[in-house]
């Protein structure tokens, strides 16, 4: 069985090197990853909010937030959609 | 083959959470992933900060950092060590 995991970016290149050597390299066998770009999808913000995320790119793992270096803040994201 | 994955921390909270929630979640059949706790290993603080790690926990995958969340700066780490 599979568990849910979501990255949430926004497409900035700090976000796209943490999907390449960090988000791909969740073992497959137990994670399910979503891959969401908050600025192509603004309606997912409140659900990044919601679940902790501060800024971008980060990983939400069975409801853990895990922030991955930093490329923008939330409501830096909030404030361009 | 497996790739070397490095997670370094200092056993504070944050990096017990991200150790349990995300170096354990790496795809065993691609990652082979080493521990290392700072505190206990100080001789392995400069070979971290070689690889671009400023705070932890840290995870270094195939030489790129990736810092998860906030535990510590690596500054700290020394002072105490």
């Amino acid at each position: 069985m599979t568990q849910k995991a979501t990255f949430y970016h926004a497409g900035c290149p700090v976000c796209v090197s943490a999907e390449q050597g960090l988000a791909h390299a969740l073992n497959p066998a137990a994670y399910n990853v979503e891959i969401v770009h908050l600025g192509e999808a603004p309606n997912r913000i409140a659900e990044a909010e919601a679940a902790g995320v501060k800024s971008v790119p980060a990983l939400v793992i069975e409801g853990q937030p895990y922030h991955i270096n930093f490329g923008a803040s939330l409501a830096d994201v909030k404030s361009a959609a």
